[in-house]
């Protein structure tokens, strides 16, 4: 694959490295540094070592090949970088300096295209956040994120992405890349890309607009018949499409185009920021699940009437417990009322959740809500891993914090409020729908 | 008024006080006891001292006048003792026990409203989480919540109530009430009192039915001229209304007549439990203001697009800037793109935020968004407190929880994402408009 000397290199040279902490070329040698285990020449005039690492004063130095050059040199000494690179052996180039089309300079961007293609290479940016491949300890962005997982974020916004990635970090991250200004490599190749990327379970991707409508939704197509890709667009408004224009220039279309041409092609689309984090966190953990019939165990009698509306909504139902409440008669404390949701009530103790669970047995998915500080409330969850379970743990006080650290630090997704964790759900559902609609 | 002795007691019986840590009796007890500076008296026939508050074996022996009763005894003692608190002159009544119509005894809960109006008194419960006044130290609920403010929650969820209480108490409480079966006081009554409540700037309801709509429309209608109410209401769908029936037994109609009805009256209405929080919130901290062009001011162009769309969305403006542009050139370093939203970018630091301010002057709104961890950004905000500024905080990382952590210690909202924070903006856009429309 011609994306993997970006993703994959064995030697990476570092073309801007700086001694002086705060500025991106040490940020980014130092998150490299972090993780990588193979070969980094961070490239300097003015230093012999920066971070323990020797550094090389010019590309021409460095004494063996190299696959990948990170480069973060002033605009107008990347296309040089590029040339020397190549003559090393790099055949991927991720450009972090800006300068080039976002500043009215279309004739630098076009020339560095160029010189990559000369190279036979392909390029990341310019004006970029660098890319992130923790499978590979290979973080060349910022802020440093190390855990692997099955989470790829591919966005045209380095603010949004790195947002992402710090919030989806407990899973884990496949890859991370920032388009910047997309003049080689853009979100068609990272799909393609992505599609048989072995570590990657989804996709998520923040986009603004595409050069090529036709091709774009082809390669969403293909990757979402293999794995789930989430969308979030920016630019739904006139306001939002003026505003791109200034930001990354890319003339985005009339937002029910796209709406339709997602659903064609199979992707969930996320309408906010906290939505495009719920439905990939829910697709990366849960992957594609038919949920018609929800059981809801709850704490709190209110949270449950939300997660009933909530279910209702977004077209499922609750699941009756007819053949049930017989023995959850038997068996539970007088105050639970009996029916779905089943509302432990404010006496609600962890053991409850889990003899609940024990007697209702199978189910297309549960909902448990924990609307009190409720300890063990994570035992219960892992003891019955096996069924879908989605959780809910209203927070606020220590003891909430604490609990819901617990989840996290185990790679348990839990959502704030029941509608949250409803939503979730119902994208894992979507997904399955739309794997299974013919 | 006759609410004042629950609210405003200068002695309160706690019946049913309990030496157990974990126990209710004795979590009410330590609450009220960690800010109440009347008198307090514990009752319990087993104990002597609780807390190191001499405890009495019967309400009789009580050698005082008590205003406020709050009973914790089994539901079979609760008429006994409200008979008793009354002979002691209490007017006050706040049942937390349950065991009434909720399990199936109408009976039983007839016969205490009864007994409490014969005694000319008022009663909130029971089946109840209890009730709150920060302003005279009187938690008589849990969990303590002790910053007396402006916010006043009413819930027929004590879940919800105390979730929006923990999620509120940096702004401050003013009143808290889980309004349990309501057999006597309900949000009627409370709305009336809140109404003419110094202390209470905004009402925040969560209910699942009401009795009387008519006299509950009137209410609302009565108190959101003074200030805004807003309602989260459960039970919006047919799945819904059906888990209210076992919740608290209130026979919910249909929504479409409620939506109407809350418009006609001026309630704010939020769609789910995170925007209730977020509406609250923001009407507490801005209060009506008129809002129809904002400046969006940001360090992630993706940012400003997703807000861009939220702003045009809720039926706002972006100001225009023409005249400034000029003015803004001189003064901002290149990188900036010199449009609404302005993109100070990913080279932003908290100072081109103040100096953007500056130039740009007044405004209907700024919306800030902090998309990376930007040092000072609060004491840019406070520095500009005259202005009508939302602030949009990304997190993930510590530098930024700390940067939010001081937003919230002086009392200022943080908003997790841009739209979030438009939709607090749309709240308080919707409150204005409400009061000024005819």
């Amino acid at each position: 694959m011609r994306l993997d000397p970006i993703f994959k290199p064995e030697a990476v040279a570092v073309v801007g490295a700086s001694r002086t902490e705060g500025k991106l070329g040490y940020t980014v040698l130092r998150n490299i540094k972090e993780g990588f285990k193979g070969r980094i020449y961070p490239v300097n005039p003015k230093a012999d070592e920066i971070l323990g690492l020797k550094c090389y004063s010019s590309i021409e130095e460095i004494p063996d090949r190299i696959d990948l050059a990170v480069i973060l040199v002033p605009h107008s000494s990347v296309i040089d970088a590029i040339r020397s690179c190549a003559k090393k052996g790099a055949r991927g180039f991720v450009v972090i300096s800006g300068g080039f089309r976002e500043a009215g300079r279309e004739d630098l961007e076009k020339e560095l295209v160029n010189e990559v293609r000369k190279a036979g290479g392909r390029l990341i940016g310019p004006n970029c956040q660098g890319i992130n491949n923790p499978h590979m300890g290979l973080c060349a962005s910022w802020p440093f994120i190390g855990k692997p997982g099955p989470i790829a974020i591919i966005s045209q916004s380095g603010t949004i992405g790195a947002y992402m990635e710090m919030n989806c970090e407990f899973l884990g991250i496949s890859k991370f890349v920032a388009l910047g200004n997309k003049a080689d490599v853009d979100e068609i190749d990272l799909l393609e890309y992505l599609a048989d990327d072995q570590d990657t379970k989804v996709v998520s991707l923040y986009i603004e607009g595409t050069k090529n409508g036709r091709r774009f939704m082809d390669a969403v197509e293909k990757c979402s018949r293999r794995k789930p890709v989430v969308i979030l667009k920016g630019g739904i408004t006139e306001a939002g499409r003026e505003s791109i224009k200034s930001h990354t220039g890319t003339l985005a279309g009339r937002d029910e185009v796209y709406d339709a041409a997602f659903r064609k092609a199979g992707a969930i689309r996320a309408s906010n920021l906290e939505e495009f984090l719920d439905f990939t966190i829910a697709l990366s953990f849960y992957g594609p699940r038919k949920i018609e019939e929800v059981v809801v165990i709850t704490s709190s009698g209110g949270c449950g009437i939300l997660a009933s509306d909530a279910i209702e909504t977004r077209g499922m139902r609750l699941m009756r417990l007819d053949g049930k409440v017989e023995k959850l008669r038997e068996e539970m404390p007088d105050f639970v009322v009996l029916r779905n949701p089943l509302d432990l009530t404010g006496s609600a103790y962890a053991e409850l959740y889990d003899k609940a669970m024990e007697i209702i047995g199978d189910a297309d998915a549960y909902l448990l809500i924990f609307g009190d500080p409720i300890p063990g409330a994570f035992d219960v969850v892992r003891k019955h891993k096996e069924k879908n379970i989605f959780v809910s743990y209203l927070g606020g006080g220590d003891v909430e914090k604490e609990e819901v650290e617990k989840f996290r630090n185990a790679g348990f997704p839990v959502f704030p409020t029941p509608e949250r964790a409803v939503n979730a759900m119902y994208a894992v559902r979507s997904y399955w729908r739309m794997l299974n609609k013919g």
